[in-house]
């Protein structure tokens, strides 16, 4: 195999109570990436279609991550990545996620798989560095793993597949503005009150237990976040409105996606889904940002294959 | 039926991670709670043996939680309750919440049980009010439930029962010192480091995974406490040692036991527990502390009843 495409998912971290450890893969989002084996040693970003984000392999987040995979193998040819950026970048459902784990997964079948997926999102972690200022997992390893994940450690990196709930639908609100990951991260407060965090690691538990007792209640009244979502919902135009018309048109949960602006409802079926996305949708017309509405749902398996070509 | 004796087991609370939401119910030690139906109305405690407690109803964690369940039903007759104490009070593994939740159990089967698991918890948490000074839920409901379980909430009660692993036995070091658990409670900051509540909820979160994954690795790796364990374990004398001495001889985990001085360390199979034992029988042997030690196991029914008398 020369060259190969994959569909490489957006995903939304922290999933409220579940701040940098747990995500949830998107299903019908993604960045388009193919990878084609080169003479020349090395990553080169051939081409950035969608949005217009760094060539340079190593400022790059698909190239960073690619140069770590590059590190640990020794071969005498390189790969030119092409992206058709699909995810907006700072939209919060991991833009640069979708294109680090991307390359990493494409490269990793085009050199027949020597790395497991555990490595591969520590080498799309190296993306995320470049992409965010630090190596997160809570995006790229749901990109990879697929359904549902909790990063119990980034060092040692252990990364847990939680089961995934039936007909769970995701309704995404984008309002178009940004807020970088930085700022998001720097405006939470150093120290928490021990209360709060109790409640936080009740609700995780509880969460997870949900996901293996498939238990929709439970999932719904778990997905509470009173540590971070009190300081990012600041930074997010009317974003406690939209949650409270989300809840009341029958949402499991809403929350803000990784560190924002997106914002996420979990809906159980689809008829559920497209009444909150209704109901948002005419609400937030209402105000003066701009915004992109859309329902998916939870992929439960990760980055795909699109376009393998042999050659 | 006019009189029922019930065994009410010792419990493990916050089991390392999971500070005021975890707990574990044992197998072999409990207290021996007898109620008996009585003309006049109300509680009266007409034994204690083992321990000095007090006998005035409202005083005594047993009375309280009973007096709690009286008031939710309307009874023209009241309960005598003998106490035969064998959970040492203030160790650590839920002395109060033995009483608390035994009273109940058996009034409750006395009547014909018109109150649910969950509502004997409430009850027995009032007791707990009375111990400890807070209607803490985190001992009352493994004691009733049996078993792992997760305290959601407390407003609304909300209680969790999780899976169990097979095969796990508890080693219980019980030093001969006096904590009070207000004492314990008062060393903990008000505030934590956000990112050691990120660890911890990624602990409680993966160590629910593992009940329900049945991963005995991943169980081990989970219990790790880097909240309250390092502010509690300088009130018990050599902790950090028997922990270390625990871990190498093969336990899976060593934590503090509620809010102490009880030091727990689980197993997987007898084999593991007795040398643990006997590894830190040795090792606490040259301190200058009396103690106790044990195994048990983990006990997955809860309360159970020992002796009904149907008249």
């Amino acid at each position: 195999m020369q060259k190969i495409t994959v569909f490489s998912p957006a995903t939304v971290a922290n999933l409220s109570c579940g701040y940098d450890v747990l995500g949830m893969c998107l299903a019908h989002i993604g960045d388009e990436i193919t990878v084609t084996k080169i003479a020349a040693k090395g990553i080169k970003i051939a081409k950035m279609k969608g949005f217009d984000l760094p060539l340079d392999a190593t400022k790059n987040a698909a190239g960073a991550s690619a140069l770590a995979l590059l590190k640990k193998i020794d071969i005498d040819f390189g790969f030119e990545i092409e992206i058709v950026k699909k995810v907006h970048p700072g939209s919060g459902i991991g833009s640069s996620a979708s294109s680090a784990a991307g390359s990493v997964f494409a490269i990793n079948e085009l050199l027949g798989r020597p790395f497991s997926k555990m490595q591969l999102i520590a080498f799309a972690m190296e993306g995320e560095r470049v992409a965010c200022g630090a190596p997160i997992a809570d995006n790229v390893a749901p990109a990879i793993l697929g359904g549902f994940t909790l990063v119990k450690s980034t060092n040692p990196l252990k990364v847990l597949s939680l089961p995934t709930l039936n007909d769970l639908f995701v309704v995404i609100l984008h309002p178009q503005i940004e807020i970088k990951t930085a700022d998001a991260r720097n405006i939470l407060p150093k120290e928490i009150p021990l209360t709060a965090a109790v409640k936080q690691w009740a609700n995780v538990g509880s969460l997870i237990s949900a996901l293996y007792e498939k238990d929709y209640d439970l999932f719904s009244e778990s997905l509470e976040d009173v540590i971070v979502e009190p300081y990012r919902s600041k930074l997010i135009p009317d974003f406690n409105q939209v949650k409270l018309i989300s809840l009341e048109a029958g949402s499991l949960g809403c929350g803000i996606s990784g560190s924002g602006p997106a914002i996420f409802s979990i809906c159980k079926g689809e008829k559920s889904a497209i009444n909150v996305t209704e109901k948002i949708n005419t609400f937030y017309g209402t105000t003066s940002i701009n915004f992109h509405i859309f329902i998916t749902k939870v992929n439960s398996e990760g980055i795909k294959i699109m376009q393998p070509k042999y050659t």
